[in-house]
């Protein structure tokens, strides 16, 4: 209590949506909740406004007894980096080949810059959040996609010990999405693809891709048809006539994987609106897309 | 997410009112609050009611992590089931003459009768409180307060074990105040200093008085004296002025007591406010009158 | 050691009977026993006497390391406080229509009088004891008998972690056969039953009955036809041919059911013989009936 | 219950003895009893008989919760050995010169011969002694007591912790009273003086010889000046004034020093009275000498 | 550091041994080894330089993080005191028959002389060891192997509680080979076979035989034959063929169970090697015979 | 045991190396040591080969059972990177000026670039390192050393709980020595500095100092007057009057304040000398300069 006087209304107000959220802080007690946070969200203009609220979002799930986990890319900045020494990117069926310098020019953008800014904005709020290379502890075990590319790897393991040590000290793990062979050879892979085996590792109530569209819609012009609630197979069949496409596969790939894999819910949400994690988790209104694994 | 729609502005708010209560969540993760409700407040018309909303407030502070102990006495209930029983009360300096058979009426309604029925409210929610007994495993050691009375008793010890071991199963104790001397006597002692007096031993935060009265006045007769924030010096000088008397003093005491005791706030809160207890706890809003021990 | 002087016979005949007792104490060690202590014998006229041996036997039970839990139920005192309240008791079938008054009246009698008379009987040893409610943290979960019966209940499950966490604290639960439905509504369960279901669900070694019988008889009118040792089959048929009925039909048929459901002992004592439950338990003597689950 | 039928009387006397232990049983949980069980005890002739009453001593006390240490001697059995190995023993101021061989031989005939057959006794009723020497884990750590005596030791420290842990896992430690210097030599100590040493070492409640006397006197060729209760001051006096002399003074002079250094009690018994142990510790009989700190 | 200084190719020598030993230590943390130490090593002219050798092998694998367990006879030592004691061994198909008298002659050397020795080796370095019979808790229980021969012992089980609880504490069991029937007689075990059954019950990595000849040989007279690694098959066969024969027979048998039932290798190594266990266990040099389960 | 064969006298040699790192393995057991790695032994032409070594180094004290933690910093990256980025450093009184920009640059290459390196090269052996920030969960708290040097930061508070969290897993702690504010403002914070207090922090056994100098000297130009072992009065005396200067100065006074707050040992060693981590910390032989607190 701080000394403001409030009116009853305002009062009564105040108390419904703290009482509308019982039932899910009840609900999600001590579930993991892995949250893939974009790049893109921290490039913008005001992307710093942003981080601060996503930061308040992931500090309250945590202080009413959830478990969250973010997990980030950081393209935007790789190229930006990469422009501003000079080198020239090169792309084989749309995916840059990522010879030695380039990795480690991601390793350096993922690590150096985009995760300690996320680490930073959570631990305004206290010692809370802690940084996590895939390379750390073995957490990402990785190997080539292609040779053609590079060092541009694919998950074949993840070792989540580390990450539910963090958890059970109520720590905030924020994962770079950095991978490693046995050799100590890192790799560049793609965000949300690790999100995905992340959240099927440690056995996540939920996994969410914070994203900037609405939704996934079923016709793609016509924004009426947003699509609120879905399944694993309307999945595979909008993606197998091409409705969905293009940087939503990966995505919507780990969200179809993750639901018929052990994580009750995935859910697609629009990273623009301001506290949209709290208003998904915390209140009773539709967010995005929620998909699940049964019919 | 249950799949209802919100309007943008609607979210906002919502998301504002949960964004206020992080800091309180955290400041008072793991904190024990004692909260004394009145037997009043279940003797009522609209009584259920009112304790279906206090419920709430206990299973939310739950929830977010709080500790919530409740204590309760039962004084209209008890000169009920006399008069049921044709029982004529006799009084001397205004306390209750507590022969063998009154004491067991008390303990008849307190632990039968009012205290299943807040342990019924709460378990609403989940099997979340057990009733405990002063008498059980030596919490509330009695002796006689003044021979003339009979079996009225004040407090000699408190042994908060049995309350502690039950907050670390993440339950919600409900403490009835029957008192018990060590020839397992029982005696009926006064809710309102029984609560301080655990608040004490427990090392609560808060020690929170749910009364009838918006608060506290500097001069009785006018509204707008209400007593927002006072200190333990304070509330002596308004007790020994004669401002505060009847039957605010021993709850006023309590907090006097219970803030040079290790209890860092006491609370006098109007329970007649729809959760009260969560404008109080969650919001920057000021309620009632709130006791410290400083200047 | 006190000072008295002892003689040398009278030494050798103590040492003899704590030795008699050894293999018991070590067979039993840690071993739950659930004892069903009648409502009776808390209504006659010597009954805090009995009570107070009673006491005695359930602290020497867990001084030496078993964990006996005591659960009652308390008929005559119902009754009791019904006709101090003037309200005429209505049967069907032999069962108390049980209204909403009168399961708040048995509620009220059983938490609030015979359930702390028994915790403050044991704890004149120290704080042992705790008074438990079936309603607290979903103990025992109940639903309607028989509609025309009002709020007589039956066990629809029980779950016995309180009672566990309770028992790991060296603590001696006291449980009131009142059970709980999910909406917060109290139900009065035949105690007998209650106290099987609870050996059951706690594993127990034993469940004993404290009756106002020898024991039970193979010929019902000859007092040398006394069982001494049993088996659920023979119960069964002396069910069937009604050489068992009445009020004893509750008792055997919850003791042939535990003995079928993993509790090891089931007994019929005669509670009249001061303490029994120590010749039982510590002595080579035969006391009473003994049920077994085998041959 | 074994089945046989036992008279009323009978039944009484036998519940008396048994809630006559209830009060010790209660006040010696998880205490520990350091006793000293004499060389002399094992080398008689119904040697055997004395062995598995003891055993059933330590085994009950162990049984109902306490904590028995055994610490043994074998003097009587040394210099068998001795003989028949064809060794002279030599003394000096009635100390027995210990060479290497003689010690070589006391090794060997407490650890190889005396301790087995304790541990053997104990035993009988279950895996519950386990066999310590002084040299395990750094227990006794010794220094030679006189350069002429050869390898008679004294105490220079003891390190109880592998006791402890023993005891930790509800096992009965008996110790041989070998202790070594840092350089692995052996050294034979008298066991009274160890048994002290440890009693002092684990904060025993209790510390207790098993003699072949009464008690002590206070007049030594009075047998009814038995002393019942004594303090350490008396016995200093009594060991100055030359009343206790001989082989006595170790074992008083044990007492004294460990009553004064946080044992509460020591205690001299009679050995030849069967079950002395249980007579001492679970009934109100005195028996033998009992000392205390205090005045 | 000491302050002594070195030459830069001897600095580089060391630094190679230590990082040639690594991977050793990685792979055998926290792995039981089970090393049988024969008496004969401890009965010849410089067996204590030889012990002190074999004690620094067992601190320095208990120091960088196995859990090393001692198992020893000791045949020549038995005789011996028999010899002194006059006592004439009669042998019945090249076993000794063992009399009551000479049990107690052989539990005697091996608890009283034997196992003392070699704790006391281990425990110049720090409070390590702790001497074990297997009469303790019982650890090693046997019965007659052959009614003709007394109390010559099989082993028909091990209860390695107290044995996992000492290597818990990071002490070093040292076991004497004595067993213990339920009525407490001792009997006489081939300390050969217990250690092959103690290694079994521990689950233990490996099980070493120190012994005095090199390793085993493919043909007897042949020292260019010796085996280095083997299989449990093809011993089989050499002991089937007679190669193997006389006393190393209950240590191949035993090598040969135990690699059929969870010890992962054994060893026969050459107890004359100094420090012949580093040697096996951190280096990569070849030593002795190594026996695996599989082809 | 690969197989090879080896010769009597290398067992011998092998034998004696490892036997003389006995007492230092059971001396240093879980000891911590934090060693600072320094940014130029990355940065030359063989630095993967040294990082390899070092590796090594780290594992096997590990291995072994001591806690190794690493700080690193990396000037000479940094400059690389500004350099190539176009960035022109700005310096007062020898001390680089830090903008926003450079910070950025200091913490993408620390934590992106070196840090990433060095767990790289532990993990070849296993999961065994993580990367840490001090940033992560508040464990470097920094503020400005000086306002015109802008983020250039000193170290106000240190809260090792997360390094003592993952040694307690027995990981191995790789920290990079960016420090934050509570506003989540990094600062770039000399690493010898940083080593200093983390070490203090954690109540190290040791701090080691990697350099490319032999150790320290008494007279700056005579090789031969190298200091084997010094004390913090000492080193205080040659800073005065300036035989130690210039970047030696923050070792050197961080080694003298550790070993006046905690720290037993402090060591400079030469860092170009193949495993002289291991030399100085398993072998007898002196390497580098070793500081104590005493006289």
């Amino acid at each position: 209590m701080s000394g403001a006087v409030v009116s009853g209304s305002e009062a009564a107000q105040k108390a419904e949506v703290l009482v509308e959220a019982l039932p899910y802080i009840r609900r999600f007690a001590n579930q993991i909740v892995v949250v893939k946070y974009g790049g893109n969200a921290l490039a913008g203009a005001s992307e710093s406004d942003a981080l601060a609220l996503f930061a308040e979002d992931i500090v309250l799930m945590q202080a009413v007894g959830m478990r969250p986990v973010v997990v980030h890319g950081g393209g935007p900045q790789i190229s930006d980096l990469m422009a501003r020494l000079g080198k020239t990117p090169e792309f084989r069926n749309g995916l840059r080949v990522t010879d030695a310098e380039t990795v480690d020019i991601a390793r350096m953008v993922l690590l150096g810059q985009v995760n300690p800014q996320i680490v930073s904005s959570i631990n305004v709020h206290g010692p809370l959040a802690v940084g996590v290379s895939g390379a750390d502890a073995g957490l990402i075990v990785a190997a080539p996609k292609d040779p053609e590319l590079g060092f541009v790897g694919e998950v074949t393991a993840v070792n989540p010990e580390i990450v539910n040590r963090l958890l059970a000290q109520n720590l905030i793990p924020v994962i770079a999405t950095i991978g490693s062979d046995a050799s100590g050879q890192a790799y560049n892979i793609n965000a949300d693809t690790v999100a995905g085996a992340i959240a099927e590792a440690l056995g996540a109530e939920k996994l969410v891709y914070l994203t900037d569209i609405e939704g996934l819609r079923r016709v793609v012009s016509d924004p009426t048809s947003l699509i609120r609630q879905t399944t694993a197979d309307e999945l595979d069949a909008l993606m197998a006539d091409g409705t969905i496409a293009g940087g939503m596969i990966p995505k919507v790939e780990s969200c179809v994987h993750a639901v018929r894999n052990g994580v009750r819910r995935a859910h697609i949400l629009d990273g623009r609106i301001p506290h949209v994690l709290l208003l998904e988790v915390f209140t009773d209104a539709g967010i995005g897309t929620m998909v699940s694994g049964g019919l």
